[in-house]
């Protein structure tokens, strides 16, 4: 099939852009740059370079790999940086169930579009691209219609590593921590100028994952907000609900954390101690409450802030998938529990513009790909401060 | 201090009553009787003869004990039905904890009221009272003062049978399988004279329970309402519901409960199969949905029938009040999800009020007090149609 002529120029800046070298790793680069009207251009696997798992021991070491042809719907986005979700450490443990390796983590992505299939006009090669927690998806069905295409009806959506995928070359999706990433187009979003490819990674994963059930919540200014764990995750969330006018409250297990989060602009912050009674006074204050913190805990104590008839959020995924709690503890409390997983391509896409347009930018530490296992300790043992992101350059 | 005369016709029927026999049971009648001007009229304990737990074998026997003096604030209630919930089951088997044992149970009582304290104002000796799940609180807290004294701030809402109480002969509190009972006036509800007594008696539990989150979920006239779990508690759900005027789909186990449960006017009855496929179709297409089964079950299934960001309640209270479930598969269910605990007794009135104005009555079985283990039995093996209710006579 003949190319569109608006497609021409973006398969000239493909062409500049892989002979300048730009991190577009080809398989038979001379090939696809042979000729444009070879059918089989776009047919070439590509070649990858990350850090995978390579079994469940939680270490990850350097691997190189294929992607599959970027297809007619298809981007390849040059990564530049990747960030550290606790999802990584937690799927490539078998935490979440057995995996199969090598495995390449990562679901906060960005980078520079480097090609684009013949179909795309939502990116041309150039552009400053991200992409978060999944992939593909059936595209068909009420929810992937309607910007829900994590929950897709047909249980199609794609998660960024991991998932059986047949076009891969190694039969799973691999994720972000890698040179590139092929995507299909509707499920990258477009990074704006005006935040850094850095600060914007982890908005990806941990923006998108909080500010949708933050606005989901639909609370006023005003309104008192708890945020419980503040990781990668709660500090956006501390960050995004102070942004949307809320009165905060802080929740956290780590008292050397205090300070930053005082400079964040919350009402109070709560040093959780293991009896939980520090968090008495506020027994039935909060107007609503989310929970960020990514392993089993004793829930009760939390949804027990939360205003009678209010909503609880819990967006954390502990091992297993499994929530256990006093049933009667919920029923005396009489809180709306919920639970929240990322969110559609729309939102993310709005969280994005919001964080840029608002000056809301995550905490980060960049660090090389060989910092990674390093890195992955700290954040388990909740040193991370507050995410990591992770150089591309380094892989 | 002197008996306010308004107060005198009162102990004049509690004489008479007491004369003529109808069940009130003194410890010495004639001593009460003797002297109205007596200071100690009141101050009796009070005999009492039902049916205990004396260990957690399931297995209940005749038992006579004693009740507190009427206090100042008490009502004596001569009791003339009380029904068969899971609950007193689960709690004399412990399996909400040990208990104290011997133990009356029973939580769904009517009767006559034979004596009232000098404070008493709400009820008169001869009125029909109802007692349910609870018998004092603070009544000062928020909790108290604004109608929901089951959930007292002070944690002093003391349910009717089990719980410590230092006025009680035996220590703690005992319930309404017996022949009287003497309770806080504010604890006791009025029965109007257009439902019978053993129709009225299941309300008090299973009424409330089901009521009160119906209320809470404010769903509108045709819409679609689940209830889960066609026992003591769900048959009662399905008519309250169909009668508020929902369209409601009953989730059964029990095959042989169809053509019963098409009876009292829901949209559509099914019958749920060990792998949930009679479910799928129901997948998302529920406004709300109430479960009242008592034990743990896989939520998952019943949560996906409600619709994304719809609540789902669940009242069952399963052994060790303990729930787990998927945290995926809510997130994925976007629904909330939430537990309820019996209701205040100002909406206790009401649901009793709306019951008997709009003949919504419960299916009951009427039997002798040595029936009660066999009924127990029923009860578990899901073959009660479906409550039964203790004639007090029988004691």
């Amino acid at each position: 099939m003949e190319l569109p002529d608006h497609k021409k120029p973006r398969r000239k800046f493909l062409q500049q852009s892989a002979i300048a070298g730009a991190g577009f790793m080809l398989a038979g680069p001379l090939q696809l740059l042979a000729d444009e009207n070879n059918p089989n251009t776009m047919q070439q696997k590509l070649r990858s370079k990350g850090y995978a798992a390579k079994d469940n021991s939680g270490k990850l070491s350097s691997w190189e790999f294929e992607r599959r042809p970027v297809g007619d719907d298809d981007i390849l986005i040059d990564i530049k940086y990747a960030s550290i979700c606790h999802s990584d450490i937690h799927q490539m443990k078998g935490h979440w169930g057995p995996q199969q390796y090598p495995q390449i983590p990562g679901h906060e992505i960005v980078g520079i579009v480097a090609a684009v299939g013949k179909n795309v006009t939502k990116f041309k090669v150039g552009d400053r691209a991200g992409v978060g927690c999944m992939v593909d998806s059936c595209m068909e069905c009420d929810s992937c219609t309607h910007g829900e295409e994590h929950f897709c009806e047909r249980g199609e959506t794609l998660f960024t590593y991991g998932y059986p995928d047949k076009r891969s070359p190694t039969g799973i999706t691999q994720g972000g921590y890698a040179t590139n990433i092929v995507v299909r187009d509707h499920f990258a979003v477009h990074i704006p100028e005006h935040i850094s490819f850095q600060e914007a990674a982890p908005l990806l994963c941990a923006g998108i994952t909080t500010y949708s059930p933050l606005m989901n919540a639909n609370f006023k200014v005003g309104d008192k907000v708890g945020v419980a764990g503040i990781g990668g995750l709660g500090h956006l969330a501390v960050k995004l609900a102070v942004s949307k006018g809320a009165e905060v409250y802080a929740f956290t297990t780590s008292p050397d954390k205090v300070a930053d989060i005082r400079s964040w602009g919350v009402q109070e912050v709560i040093v959780v101690d293991e009896a939980f009674e520090n968090m008495q006074p506020y027994n039935k204050q909060l107007d609503y409450m989310i929970s960020t913190i990514p392993y089993q805990f004793n829930v009760a104590p939390y949804v027990a802030c939360v205003k009678p008839y209010g909503h609880f959020t819990y967006v954390g995924m502990p091992d297993g998938f499994e929530l256990t709690f006093s049933n009667i503890a919920l029923a005396s409390s009489r809180v709306n529990f919920n639970a929240s997983l990322i969110g559609g391509i729309p939102e993310t896409q709005e969280v994005i513009h919001y964080c840029a347009d608002n000056g809301i930018r995550p905490e980060i530490q960049i660090i090389k790909a060989k910092q990674i296992n390093e890195a992955w300790e700290k954040v388990v043992n909740k040193e991370a401060r507050y995410r990591y992101v992770i150089d591309a350059a380094t892989f």
